[in-house]
């Protein structure tokens, strides 16, 4: 496996600079504070194979839909996540010579990723003639403290010789996005103005009219002093200062750039400018030493609530900083409109900010790490697109206010554009309300599933009760047509997880609604009249449950990923020569639907989900079945597989899952890292552990643990917000240590006994060998 | 129904003009002579609703694909039929007032499409003031005798007024296809010469570089006395000559435009600009009154070969006559590269020249009422497409010479970018191999198949062996992952039509390769080593014949068309609203992939194909069940529908049938004639009147017939080349008539009795009224 960083507990270092490998470190480094965010491309003026990106929260496009054959039913846009101003380029003159690393071989380059800090740096140097030699120190970070804030810090020594020194720095408003789908800019009605010392450049998107407002001025010092330089605005689209001085030897010249950008996603649009030239004051007022010592105290209480910690395993450490690292520079609970895209700001493909992935995945994590309001967020989230998704299910031909969410989206309405996705993975309505369950149940509030929820759960049930079809044929309900998470099986019938999933989503429906007669009658009332709800619906609901037609296969006693499975030619991924693999690069689309091999976990996605409901052989049959087939070419099936190989007790398989899951994009393994981050599944990696190595569980209102320690690692811990409390688990090689670090006195079980937590105190557990 | 156009047995008459019908009718009046052709677009300026098109046999460019996601092994791109140079404007200024339809009310509008004579003819007269009445007779026509040469003869008489009168005519060759993906242009270098009394302008394709040149000159006379005009270029890519003069009450001008189209397509690229200018002076030189006479002989000599005539039913006499006309000015055979597309020269839509139509529909209908030549052209265009087809295979990972022609192609190459068509449905091949079966067995004549149609054969039946597998879980082959020719259902298992025509082309190609080996083993020898074929696959070609699973429900006793079909809600055609059809305007994609209902004959396709197979109760019970389930979406599958209920005896479905098959265009069924006409599917109308109401079979040798004739007709005949004989076949209400015309005595099978028709004579039947 080729090694594009070096193994280190809190960094990500890229010290062999390869212009090959620029598209993968660019993402590798990435950051950002969940407001915006940039790929780690160079400062300088870079000519090589370069993808320069930086991206606004919220901010999106509807790029015009691009399919080869029109189906009825496709959605007339695919929201782009915007590539928006380009703050960072310094345009750098050595002499008359371009700064390019491209052209320029840097001597000790390095390149590193503080995670504990929040801080991106490089360092290089460059021997210009034979002369002149001139050594670089950058730093950079998206403000977590001033979060409409970005701060670089530049610096140029001349170690050797003498030097004319030019640099131009500022910002560029017309950008491209790189997966646009006909050639068009998104971005229009550019604006630049300078004011004392600075530059302010304003642009709107188009059909969005999402307005920006970004501002810069530039701390420039040569060996202390103070330079003047001068701003100007070439376009409406631009602007930028001009510094230039003769450096000699050992003369250092830093550049510290203030940038400010402010969004109407966040402002009204009357006060953006205000907005973006206050900020821009206030941040130079705090100068930068002030906003970095802010950042580290930022990211130092976030490692506090969040970070994981393994001994003795440096990779695997590094792994799940880097996912909780990308997960909290993408995401941090700001704004109940915001999501998590599944690159986050670190490139552009997919589109749309909003998948399955959220429900899935996500919210487990933000729950357990921060605060709880940011799961009610997310949950708000899709409570405020109902209508939407009702809209969606309307123009598939479905009515009574059933809702289909959309596969992906930004304000709602669907976006994609596939009819076997679009249409067909229909299961992604299961997981919004899965997470409406994991909610109520992980925070025991269950207001929300009472008061919000319950019109979600009602849309979706509606949804599912007409999406299924008596077959007299098999005197049961099917579900025909769709495509389940194993996106390697398209307009399949009757795939198991979707099927299990939905009769689920009917089930807790009536829960829920027997909850709210109960407790709150006059709001089932308004239920009843706003959503023109009937009981009668109940009772098909419960017919359908009755009576579900579920894929099984006798023989084997396993679930049926769908019908006909079983008539595929079943050949082992071992039993494949590994150049078929990746199989999305090396096969054709019909040879992979053809195949037995399972793109993510499918059947085994809704055990994991239910886990509760399956004994351990159930689960153990199912796993050594369908874990042999599956080529984990999708980020979020790795995690799955090494949680239930976790708790079958096949240990060696959850380690090889877990670093597959953990070091996805820093070891490149499916060989995409160069689009961009997979953000989402990276909350998988923190499950794995959590929920796999710990065995944590929700059982009632007890949290419940089966700790078992991969024999790679000396020890791991993490730490748990569970409602009041906040709990540290370390697990060691001999001893479990459960830390109640606040709250009261809390019940868990560990190994399936129950045993108190007393309030800031430790209790030490001997560790199994086996589990339960 | 809308009435587009008046019920006449010879011609398309549109009297009652409407700009908002201008898109159909431009279809409907389409005229070609199979080298070139134009949409009925009016001569004059036209500010309205239109798609100006004119286009080229054989030029084609490769549009980039357009998906909106990739898939591995997509082709790179869709080959477009190429709108082509626009000879046909004629600007005119009335005073200075433009003449266009749009804006001027014609009075007395009639469009005719003579089909007799292929001519088409406008007069409509145009109150330009109160004072000045002009009236306008236009007749133009591309040459059958001439066929790089299309005439226009145009008249303007002021019939009360003066008026000044000016018009400017010439040639743009710098003309977009409304169908492209990008907007691009498709054209360049070009380049206009004016020449003594003539223009000329040159054009190449972009990509695929072929070459034309088009000239043109005209003929104008007010009241028989020459006027002459001035040419001039005033781009490279347009000439135009101006004439003005000053009419006076009862004045006449007349405008005779003689066009000269060559491509590289036909004629050495050197040659290209002498031919066409030769071709210009041999045509001015003919004159206008002379090319048409020649035109009348010629369309005189094609009806008298495959003219349909239906005594007592207008609207189903012109019907046939429209189909038949339409085929025989989109492709006349006189090209071994050539093919029929889709739309002809009548539209964009579909681009490409050649679907899986040319094999099951159009093959029959040429036999039988053209040059056997043209049998021979459409399989060896096939086998110089087979290495091509072997490619494609290979793309989709394929091996050993397996080869899988392409969904739609210029070249060979697939063109289709939709996985579920391009990559499953693949029924296509079978056609391929069925029209081999299907010359060999009409003409009689088995040398093609043994020489050439063996190789086709041999890469079809390699591409159905690696295309099965081996289902454990059944014990059989199963075919997964196909569309069969219904597109309503895709990526579906086992499909019956798919499943039976791949186990035929076992068979038969065994069956050829037995021949060969007895009748030229030399030649047997000589494929062995060109293919390295190897007789153990003939073992596995036997061994999936022997084993094939078929879907089949046992308790109805029909083929199933495809697992799990009785799973789908079964609501029939007719108890569905009417307000749901045609359902792939109405309903989302899903929705439709989720119902019962079908497309186009698909088990019904395969029971055509192989119908002396099946015994009338087994196509009558398969006919019954799903003939209620088929909205016929497509234009292939009324005519397979009536073939099959005249089979067993429905008489009235047959003739219901029949209407929408004959009249699918120019009744506009199914609500998309103005995108250009349904050619391929015209010859399933012949098929239709011959195969069906005539009953026309062959039985080893020997043509068999089970005529009967639909209620609401008095008689119908037909002619057929069969071999070396030509027979007329006319069936009345109490007797039939069979007229040997050419050709030696020869005994045919009439309502299952052996008769000789005796050379240059007529023989008289008994009509009976219930089929055998």
């Amino acid at each position: 496996m080729k090694q594009y960083v070096e193994a280190h507990p809190w960094k990500i270092i890229e010290t062999d600079f390869s212009t090959g490998d620029n598209m993968v470190t660019e993402s590798l480094l990435s950051i950002g504070n969940g407001r915006m965010g940039q790929r780690a491309n160079f400062e300088e003026t870079y000519s090589g194979e370069t993808l320069v990106g930086s991206y606004l929260a919220g901010v999106y496009y509807p790029d015009k839909t691009r399919v080869g054959w029109w189906k009825n039913g496709y959605p007339e846009y695919f929201a782009k996540v915007l590539n928006s101003v380009n703050w960072l380029g310094l345009h750098i003159l050595l002499d008359e010579t371009v700064l390019d690393l491209a052209k320029l071989t840097p001597l000790d380059y390095c390149g590193e990723l503080d995670m504990e800090k929040g801080l991106l740096s490089r360092s290089f140097k460059i021997q210009l003639t034979d002369d002149i030699l001139v050594s670089v120190n950058s730093e950079r970070f998206y403000s977590k403290s001033h979060p409409d804030s970005a701060l670089l810090r530049y610096r140029l020594k001349v170690e050797e010789g003498d030097v004319d020194f030019t640099i131009t720095s500022g910002i560029e408003a017309n950008v491209l996005n790189q997966d646009t789908n006909y050639g068009d800019s998104f971005w229009e009605n550019f604006n630049s103005e300078i004011r004392e010392s600075a530059g302010l450049v304003t642009s709107t998107t188009k059909k969005t009219s999402f307005n920006i407002a970004a501002s810069c001025t530039h701390n420039v010092r040569v060996n202390g002093q103070q330079v003047k330089g001068e701003f100007s605005n070439q376009t409406p689209s631009n602007f930028s200062a001009l510094y230039s001085t003769y450096l000699s030897n050992g003369d250092e010249i830093m550049i510290e750039k203030y940038v400010s950008i402010c969004t109407s996603f966040f402002y009204p649009d009357a006060d953006l400018k205000a907005k973006s030239l206050d900020n821009l004051d206030e941040i130079i007022n705090l100068g930068y030493d002030e906003l970095s010592d802010l950042q580290i105290a930022w990211w130092r209480k976030s490692w506090d609530q969040a970070d994981i910690s393994i001994e003795g395993d440096v990779k695997a450490q590094q792994g799940i900083r880097f996912n909780i690292f990308q997960l909290n520079q993408t995401y941090s609970g700001d704004h109940e409109l915001l999501n998590i895209g599944p690159k986050g700001f670190t490139g552009e493909k997919y589109g749309g900010s909003t998948y399955w992935d959220t429900e899935a995945y996500c919210l487990p994590y933000y729950m357990a790490t921060a605060g709880s309001h940011i799961g009610e967020y997310l949950l708000k989230y899709r409570y405020n697109h109902l209508q939407k998704a009702i809209e969606n299910a309307a123009k598939l031909g479905f009515n009574n206010g059933a809702a289909l969410y959309p596969m992906v989206t930004m304000n709602g309405e669907e976006c994609h554009n596939e009819w076997e996705i679009t249409f067909e993975e229909i299961h992604r309505n299961g997981a919004i309300a899965y997470a409406i369950y994991d909610y109520s149940n992980y925070t025991g509030d269950e207001s929300y599933a009472l008061e919000y929820g319950i019109e979600v759960l009602i849309g979706i049930a509606r949804f599912w009760k007409q999406r299924v079809n008596w077959s007299e044929d098999k005197g049961k309900y099917v579900m025909l047509g769709v495509t389940g998470p194993n996106e390697y099986e398209n307009n399949v019938n009757n795939n198991w997880y979707t099927s299990y999933l939905a009769c689920w989503c009917l089930e807790y429906t009536l829960e829920v609604i027997e909850k709210l007669k109960a407790k709150n009658p006059a709001h089932y009332t308004s239920i009843v009249s706003k959503l023109t709800f009937s009981e009668k619906e109940t009772v098909d609901w419960q017919h359908i449950i009755d009576n579900m037609y579920y894929a099984y296969d006798e023989s084997r006693q396993i679930f049926l990923q769908q019908d006909g499975y079983l008539d595929k030619e079943q050949i082992l991924v071992k039993d494949l020569d590994p150049s078929n693999l990746p199989l999305n690069q090396k096969w054709s689309w019909d040879r992979i639907l053809r195949s037995c091999y399972i793109k993510q976990a499918d059947v085994l996605q809704g055990i994991y989900f239910f886990e509760a409901r399956f004994d351990t052989e159930t689960i153990r049959r199912n796993f050594e079945f369908y874990e042999p087939r599956t080529v984990h070419e999708s980020s979020l099936s790795p995690c799955v597989h090494s949680i239930l190989a976790a708790r079958i007790g096949e240990f060696d398989k959850a380690y090889e899952m877990y670093l597959r899951t953990a070091r996805l994009d820093l070891d490149n393994y499916n060989n995409d890292t160069e689009d961009g981050l997979h953000i989402t599944s990276m909350a998988g990696t923190w499950l794995s552990i959590v929920k796999g190595f710990g065995g944590m569980q929700l059982k009632g209102d007890k949290l419940s643990f089966y700790p078992m320690l991969p024999k790679e690692w000396d020890s791991y811990s993490f730490r748990i917000n569970f409602r009041s409390n906040t709990i540290e688990v370390k697990v060691g090689k001999d001893e479990i240590i459960f830390s109640n670090l606040n709250g009261d006195d809390l019940n868990v079980e560990v190994y399936g006994e129950t045993i108190q937590l007393k309030s800031l105190q430790s209790t030490k557990f001997v560790k199994r060998s086996v589990m339960a």
